[in-house]
């Protein structure tokens, strides 16, 4: 079994796509994380979800979560607005911080994939051929693919 | 809005649940991890979908990702095996390396769960209420919430 096979279709977004729209398309869709494309559309790397977090909550809050309570609601509010006129680029880590990616080809093996999954701590990884996005693996998917494959039903 | 008010059931298991099961679970529930709770119930940690990659694929290959081509269908079979006669105790990561758990008080603020999850880049926070697991929360649903709140329709 290769990744192509495993793949399944998963919005995109492109780097310069809305950061609002692009949250609304992650929470619509319940999704841990969105593919982003370059502007040409060729896969560049995954967004997480927790990583638009880490956009939206001040530093110091996500040094110590309990200093949340002082939060009210519209404060949280005022919060989200930081979305507005943002694009994906703005909520992507520093590319510093990124030294590979969630990203594997197309013939990629079932155990390739597992491995990249395991060594990035990713529950997402991105299936691309060349310069096209094919879809994308959950690790759910590929451990129920990992563990049919040694049952006596097959 | 209260972290109890936006957990959802999430299955959990023990830590001497077998590790097959669990696995087993996760993959048949397409869970991005499950919530681990102690013999006596109490909630432990999180056990994410990664960390059971990372237990059944050899370091040499998270390593280095593309030596996992030289694994043939029998290989990554035997890979599997590993979780025979195994435990969830012996899937978690080693003590020296969780310095803190994605697990939030019931009561907690939105913006505290957030900053969690932010914070330990974990798509999920299990809920908890002293001793009793109360569910868990996904980025989506927290994203979905956090950004219903600024809509026109409310």
């Amino acid at each position: 079994m290769r990744a192509r096979e495993l793949a399944r279709a998963m919005p995109t977004v492109a780097v310069d796509t809305d950061a609002m729209q692009a949250a609304q398309l992650m929470a619509a869709e319940r999704l841990p994380g969105l593919i982003v494309c370059r502007e040409d559309g060729r896969p560049y790397t995954i967004l997480p979800g927790s990583q638009v977090l880490r956009f939206l909550i001040p530093t110091y809050i996500q040094d110590d979560p309990r200093l949340a309570r002082a939060f009210d609601e519209k404060a949280s509010d005022e919060m989200v607005g930081k979305l507005a006129r943002r694009t994906v680029h703005d909520l992507l880590p520093k590319p510093q911080d990124v030294d590979e990616l969630p990203v594997v080809d197309g013939d990629a093996t079932t155990v390739e994939v597992a491995a990249v999954m395991a060594r990035m701590h990713s529950p997402l990884v991105a299936v691309v051929a060349g310069e096209r996005v094919l879809g994308a693996i959950t690790v759910g998917r590929l451990l129920s693919h990992l563990l049919s494959a040694t049952s006596p039903q097959r």
